[in-house]
Formats: C-alpha cells, sequence, structure tokens
C-alpha cells in the first residue's frame, strides 16, 4: 500500500491511497477523507461510488462532502471505477472497459479477469478500509449514475451490511437502457436473465431488507429519458411497497454542480443511520 | 459574448463565459455564480483570482464557494489567469506567459501587446459584469497564490473600489521572490522600481485607505518558505500601522483542499463588509 496524496480539509486529511486489489488482479487507487473525529475514535465509513469515466479524483476535489463528512465525522471511501493497468482490457469507448466496470463481476472474456468490481465494493474494498483502526463497520453507501446504480444493487443485494443508501441520478433499470444493455451484454453476455442481479429495479421486487433509499435526481439531466428513468424506480418500489424518496431537483444537471449541491442532505441522511 | 456552461448550482446558476477584451485583445473566459438571490434583485460580487497554471475551472469547480455565496447573497466572478489563444506570446514554462499574467500591466515585449491583466481585472470585467443588472458596484476581492498577489495589490492600488479584500497564500513580495522576479523581469524590465507598483508588501507602505487585510497561509505550504513569505507582509504592515489578519493554518499546503477549508471564513468576511 502506498499513499499518494495527504492533504489536510476540513480539519480532517483526504487522502488517496494506492492498494493492491488481488480481486481484481491489479493495483487500485482510492480516495479517503478521515474527519477531525477518526484521531480519536474509529468512524462510521461512507462509500462512494462514481460514474462513467471517473476515477478516484472526481469525487474527492469536486463534490465538495468533506465539509459534512467532518461534520458529522464520517469517513469517506471513493474507489476508482474499474480495474486499471496496461494488462486489463479496454475498450475504445468511454462507456466499456476501463473507467466503466458497472460495478458488476464479469462473466464473460476478455472482461471476466479483471472486472469483478461488484466483489470488490462488497468484500475487498471494505476488508481493506476497516484493517485501519480508524474505520469502523458501519457502513453507508452511495453513488452518481453508474455509482448510483452499483450503491442501489449493492445495498439491495446485501441486508445488513449498510445502515444506508442513497444515488444521485442512478442508472435504476440497466437492462432496460442503453449504457447498461451495452456493459451487460459485454461483462454478462446474451441471457438477460443473468442481468436482474445487477439491476435495483429486478432487485427490489424481490428484496427483504427494506432500506430507505434517498434518490436526487435533477429534471434538466441530459441522461434523465434515456439512460436514468427514475420512474421504473418509482413504479417498482410502488409495486413492492418498498420505501423510495425520489426528489426530482428542478433545473439541475448531471453535473458535479448538482451533486455539490445535495450531498449535504446525502450525508446527513447517512450520519442519522449511521448514528442510530 | 456567448454562454459556454449552465448549471443549477445551490439554488442558483453557476455560468462560465466567453467575452471579448479590448483590453487584452482577445477572448477570455470567467465564471459567474448567480446566487438565488440574484433573480431578485442586484447583487454585490466578489472577484476571485486564482493562481499560476489555473483557468476559469479550477475556483468554479474546486472550491465549493458556491454553497456560501447562495447562504450570502454574492455573486461569484473567477475570470481566467491570462490572456489566450494562438497570437498570445508565450513560453513553456508554467510561471510565465499564459496561465501566468501576474496581475500586472506589461511594458516589455513581446508581452506588451496582450498582457494586460491588471487595467482588465481593475476596470474592463468589472465594467462587463456590471453591464447585467443582476450584479452591483459593491465589490470585494480576493485570491490564491498569484491571484492573492493580484488581489492585494489592486485592492491597495484602489481606494474605494473594493468594501473587502483578502487571500489564500499570497505571494506578498513578488520582487523579492522567485516566482515574482522571473515574472516582473519579463513583463516590466529589469528596473526594480517599475515593481513596487505590483509589490503588495511595497504598497502597504504608502496605503491612504486601510481596509482590513484576511489572509490565510497553509504551514505545510510547498511554497511557504521561497515564494509566500507571508512574514514580509506581517513586518510591512506592523511598520505601517495596517491592520492586518494573518492565520497560520496548521498541517494545510497550497491546494484546493486548504481552498475549499476556509472559503466559508472569507465570504462571510466579505459579505459583512457588502452588506454594511
Amino acid at each position: 500500500m502506498e499513499r499518494l496524496e495527504h492533504r489536510a480539509c476540513f480539519g480532517g486529511w483526504q487522502d488517496v491511497y494506492r492498494h493492491r486489489s488481488e480481486v481484481l488482479g491489479c493495483d487500485m487507487t482510492v480516495g479517503v477523507y478521515f474527519p477531525p473525529q477518526a484521531e480519536r475514535g474509529s468512524c462510521p465509513v461512507l462509500y462512494w461510488l462514481s460514474g462513467l469515466t471517473c476515477n478516484e479524483q472526481n469525487f474527492i476535489t469536486k463534490a465538495g462532502a468533506q465539509r459534512y463528512a467532518a461534520e458529522h465525522g464520517i469517513i469517506l471511501v471513493a474507489p476508482d471505477t474499474s480495474p486499471r493497468g496496461e494488462g486489463v482490457a479496454n475498450d475504445d469507448a468511454y462507456d466499456l472497459g476501463q473507467g466503466a466496470g458497472f460495478y458488476v463481476d464479469a462473466t464473460r472474456e476478455p472482461w471476466a479477469k479483471h472486472y469483478r468490481m461488484y466483489d470488490y465494493i462488497v468484500e475487498e474494498l471494505p476488508a481493506w478500509v476497516e484493517a485501519d483502526s480508524a474505520a469502523s463497520d458501519v457502513r453507508a453507501i452511495s453513488g452518481h449514475s453508474m455509482g448510483g446504480h452499483g450503491a442501489l444493487v449493492i445495498a439491495l443485494r446485501n441486508p445488513g451490511r449498510y445502515r444506508s443508501v442513497s444515488a444521485f441520478s442512478p442508472i435504476v433499470a440497466p437492462s432496460q437502457v442503453p449504457w447498461g444493455e451495452k456493459a451487460f451484454a459485454a461483462y454478462l453476455g446474451d441471457d438477460r436473465e443473468a442481468w436482474k442481479q445487477y439491476d435495483a429495479v429486478e432487485l427490489v421486487k424481490g428484496v427483504r431488507e427494506k432500506l430507505p433509499l434517498l434518490v436526487d435526481q435533477g429534471d434538466a439531466d441530459e441522461f434523465l429519458a434515456t439512460q436514468l428513468k427514475p420512474e421504473l424506480l418509482r413504479a417498482a418500489c410502488d409495486a413492492a411497497g418498498h420505501p423510495l424518496e425520489l426528489r426530482m431537483q428542478p433545473g439541475y444537471d448531471h453535473s458535479y454542480y448538482f451533486i455539490a449541491s445535495f450531498i449535504g442532505d446525502h450525508i446527513a441522511h447517512h450520519a442519522k443511520a449511521l448514528r442510530a
């Protein structure tokens, strides 16, 4: 493990680490924000999953989340969005391959060897994080777009593992939209049954633990009608009797300005559950 | 004038414009944040001057200042740091030429034709901003590093023009440090007398209007001892009986994580003066 960055921020430290991932078969970079409270004892952890094309930098430099994490005493963990490196399969498109892991465990070549982001986020990353005595195993999860999809899927599939979940502009039904169809066909193959385990709208139908979902969505988001379709999550939650707070935010788009505007609400939402 | 970006942010709008600068003889890009209050009437304006290598994007994407501007009803204006373009003189070094205008009016070739950032910031930019009825002529100014130098120099030389001034990690005595010596020799020539009009430590000696200075400086800043030297400003202010609140912030470096951590204090400082 190597510490690449270590910068004072809101009384705590914004770090970036490189660590070896056995699951992914490559080195991974991860942003970790330690609030001031982490110097005096262990803190709960909010895992943040970023969207297409992002690495660990986008959230830590643009969301302004550290202020709220420092207020509430929460560690923020923001990993890269895919395996990376010369030996890792890739594609010229921005929505497949490196930077576009989609938080699945790929079963098809050439992806299956490295693209195991689901396993990495659920198991290996928290084990690595919690090896630091500053981090407790009290967890929350959130994310944006592809990462909002990842957060919802991972929380829905792992009852008891997260105290709370939220998402910004998530891809709620990847099986039904171009981004998801392309990625799932490549990573998982043509059998759409296999896609359901990574589709929040499908998973909500059969979920046991009803963790309240907080979702923010800008109504001026350029991907709203084609890729995001929050109404599908609304309908699935209504049908399943699953709680959902879906907030349509007027005028907001898909950018980090949107995330910055509401990340304080999300961290307060998580803080309430994490401290309960 | 062309609007390049228009994004909802904290209830207002983060815009980016391209406008023609006659002073600089090129097009300039400027970030402008309109807080929600700007929809109901005119708001005071905080001008932000960025540091070496920056353009209009750094501050608007990384400082998290919009939250505080929205709380206080202040417009934020963040221009690029130099003239730009193919016909504009440049240098391979990061600390001279494009991205390194140093907020002076150059008198030496090849710089004199375009490098008139002092004039642009003091006159042309506010005239352009205030042509919008949302912006009042009640002004404050701040900046970082080279831009902290610019903010101090411009406020000190223009009594009555700004209600308040602050700086992060400013180059307080450019005539005495390598960054300033290199830039001033190129832009202004070898006569060090001509440098004094752009040197805050020199200007504070003879200033008429004693505008309180708020300066934040990280004590882990990698440029502290060689380029920034806040102790020279401390000594000059003490000798001149000029008010200075110089806060040495333990552990902080030269990055935007430092700015993000304290920009709220600075905007509150400006809001108090702007609303007085």
